[in-house]
């Protein structure tokens, strides 16, 4: 194999097209994966319209990529061709900076993203930085490891460094990409967990993915029904509406969490007075590490949690993108690469 | 004595008034106390004017209280006639409600306020539940030991909670009641300290109360200031301004906290985006308990924090309205009986 | 009903008797239960022995006891007759120490035991502060409720607490009556649960109530088999054996701890520098609180967590006690009244 | 410069013997340091000893190292020739194991020591992986900066990471290399601040860096002398005693924790009953990583913090074990260079 197929898009907003790239060769420090699925994520339609500084076109975007690594850089001991690997939101760390050396690598004041900071996953290969990758355990394929890399380790790591305890409410706000995994880990983390999600048609699923109570956002007061219930200790905000997160705030218990997850830039409609009387917490909460994603896989592979997919051909890419803008993917597209 | 004077208002809106009302006596589980002084705080404005529900009026508000107790009801075992106590914005919690038998009394479901729920300290005698004194240790007398039942423990319950160390970046938003004791609180934490606070003329005596840091509000961007000084860990938010909170947002460093105390129903300007990108915290902070008012008085006593007031005897309580309005007091007004 | 059964014991280390006792009549603050159902612990046997300090002979103990409340003595608001409660080792807080005025009532240093402090569980009524009752939830029996209130309480909040989170490798030392259910918790909460007791008899049953792992201390190190699972987060200590206890401690991941919940005098052999080199925690768990009793059995409820229990009457205590002191119970011995 | 003098010894035990190296030349990585200052450490006396596993002798020791870079191997951005650094006991961190991935540098399995994994600070310059050095911040001399590389850093970080909150009694136990440091940071965090030593003339020292309290423990029974004060939230166990940490245990207040520094490969006596009933909690503290050396120079800057030192040539190393050995040293042996 000479050369690789990539799907990219020659201007911020154009077409995606699929092209042949010469196989890209590792430089030190770095790694080839060979892609074999790569998770379709929201940010993804941000990036390929251009909307983040700095990036660089014709732009192959993508970052919830599994695969395995067929080719080493110098300086790259401890992985070996054939290492199963996903790299996620986290593309590799500097080193060198105040939160990387505090140990804090997800704030790494350099943080490189596949698919943002160098070509990414839309492809079937891709090069990374020996600090990005994260072994894929057994009991996962490629299709179920390649949107935990984002998704999952979001809802995951959110909801273990949450100071909810088992046996309190936690209640996951949207049911789509991050919300279909989120409520699966908080039943698992031992929480008695609610859903918040428009219409009644979601309520099914919901329960059984593991919620204990479903909330149809549409039928009444969000709040009211939070506290008809006691109060949620923790709301995880995966539905990236400010108004929808900020409707949840007075359904807070007594010291309770907002986990923000969801990307807007749109701000909250939260007051002084509501945080101070109840003593809430506004938190916002970045995907994870390397490690963050290893963990994320380790449990998932341990207790069964999978992420719901819809698998099409790389080429495909453009039906994929399709059917994730209109909210019909249930509940994340993957592409697949055939190696 | 079988009367007491007290400033009571007749009805919302109306001025104080100085009236002669019999010596109350305490009932089962209570304490009475002989003030000595009594604290003004914005909140008695919104008080007196009605703005809360469930006044009672004629109302006598007031709920930072320092005196000695001199008279005891049944089921208070524990005090003793003569005992130097602080009573503060914790006026009593119920015991029985889901906080309280998690022992986080201050979000008691029916916490008591003095001066709100009950018969407040602007009097020469107060009732309160003998659940809701502090010993007042030596070394801080009546006046001085007075504002620390409110503005006291809410700076320092918020600052020693908070997940910075010593060492870190703090800035007190705001040089009034709550700032300027905020300030000497977070130097002698061992934080670097900064202030935020408008104008250049509060400088001195913000380095002289323990700032390493000046930054003047409206001399340019705030967070800009912040960022210059490597970002803060925390910023304490006494100032009642939404807007000057939201300028601090992108003045924290990764995982900073907005330390929320000061109360106002105008909604924070704050996004998603800004929150998930740095990881941060924003955290609403009530006053405290009793024990808590205890250990911040203990704290104050041992290492020379002290309140910065003008006293006024009670009678004038008109006056001391008007200079806390104005913004003319220097820092906290405080009421005195001559008891 | 005028007089009530009880199993007493006259002197320290003399054998039960049943004698009829007057029924007791609640004072102020206290609410007379009509017991259902106690559990029987090893710590009985050291009270009935006289181990402690300050025992008033005759003797009735027992200190998870589940039943209903059948009446109410002065100043108990919130509870009314026909209330399910369960009262465990917490038996009641004074409100005026430290500790309680702290909001941690587990510490109170005049905490009150039922059965120690006053008349326990092993008769068919008994008094109670009305600080003590936890609400027992639909869906669990009094035989079921009964050993929660100890046993159950110690294991879940030692864990609930832990710095250990969901997909960490967790190890229960001891399968007994705190063992048994500390598995149960750790499954739930979603740690990688390993089990450690004696003799390889236990394993199905541990696998069947949770384990992944299972590890006979008899077979070899039990450091090195916990190594070879990659280190344990938390160890949780239900055996009352240092030495057992110790032999975990190498065994232990950086940053691990060791939970400490089997209650003996016996010194563990715990050195600075194994500690150091790793950064290890040993932690002493108590019970829990009322409300920690509650929230134990909330979750049991929910999520299945059941003790084993084998039942006798009140009358066949001396054969419930034989068979605990044998080690042939499973794993439970609770008592039943018959009301 | 073509050679440098460095004190070895040639074999385990043997007497220092000052020798003409070769100015070593940095590698990939690498950084060269030309050392001005180096403190003596009590373990640099095991060392040369041949105490630790797998030394390599002729061997240079030596971690409490300051100097300036200058020399840069390839592969080292970030730093620059003439920066101001310090390297202490952590030497470098692999960057690829499990605790490293977690950011947890400390741990990591492979941690380089200087003067122990490779040559170290006693000569005229030393070779160090770029991720060792912490820079030294103006204010702070060679001499002074060194010893806060091991004593200053190991007490700074387990007192900034403890549960304490200022307020807290918190007792230093030992007045020596770190001790005399802990009990300075101790103060400045806002701690209510006991020195426990051997002998009362230590007092007066004692009462100068900020002790409020001392303990002589020579006197009487220091458990009793911490509960007469209210009862340590936090002891700060220097004293390489096992003995001496464990008569301080029954001195903790509830939920108290006793920090352990002192390294002994001798156990603690310590019961389960002990911990059980008071909710304690034994936790072993090693150094701290690059950014937390320079975390503690940054606050000893800020703060005023510093260490107390003998210095003497690097010729005369004989000399500073023998007081440091003999425990004459007032209170750290600081070797100079001259450089």
């Amino acid at each position: 194999m000479s050369s690789v197929r990539a799907a990219q898009v020659t201007s911020p907003g154009r077409k995606f097209e699929l092209v042949e790239r010469e196989l890209p060769q590792p430089g030190p420090g770095q790694v080839r994966i060979a892609v074999e699925a790569c998770g379709v994520c929201h940010t993804d339609a941000l990036i390929v319209r251009g909307a983040f500084p700095g990036l660089d076109f014709p732009l192959v975007t993508g970052h919830e990529v599994a695969g395995r690594i067929d080719a080493l850089g110098e300086g790259t001991a401890g992985w070996q061709v054939g290492d199963r690997v996903e790299v996620g939101w986290f593309g590799g760390q500097c080193g060198r900076c105040r939160p990387c050396r505090e140990g804090d690598f997800i704030h790494c004041t350099a943080l490189q993203v596949p698919g943002l900071s160098y070509p990414g996953g839309y492809a079937e290969a891709m090069l990374a930085p020996a600090t990005a990758p994260a072994r894929i355990p057994d009991g996962l394929s490629a299709t179920e490891a390649a949107p935990l890399g984002c998704a999952g380790v979001t809802t995951y790591n959110a909801l273990r460094r949450s100071a909810a305890r088992p046996g309190d409410l936690v209640a996951v706000l949207g049911l789509g990409g991050l919300g279909h995994l989120g409520v699966q880990y908080a039943a698992r983390f031992g929480f008695e967990t609610a859903v918040i999600a428009r219409g009644a048609d979601k309520e099914p699923l919901a329960r059984e993915l593991g919620a204990r109570h479903y909330i149809d956002s549409t039928a009444g007061d969000v709040a009211e029904a939070l506290r008809a219930l006691g109060g949620a200790k923790a709301v995880l905000a995966t539905a990236a509406s400010s108004e929808a997160m900020s409707a949840t705030v007075d359904g807070l218990a007594h010291c309770g969490e907002l986990l923000v997850l969801g990307a807007t830039a749109e701000p909250l409609t939260v007051t002084p007075l509501q945080l101070i009387n109840a003593g809430l917490t506004v938190h916002g909460h970045p995907s994870g590490t390397a490690q963050d994603v290893e963990d994320t896989m380790a449990f998932s592979a341990l207790t069964g949690v999978r992420p719901m997919t819809e698998t099409v051909p790389l080429e495909d890419v453009g039906e994929a993108f399709e059917r994730m803008l209109s909210g019909a993917a249930r509940f994340r597209m993957v592409l697949t690469t055939g190696r």
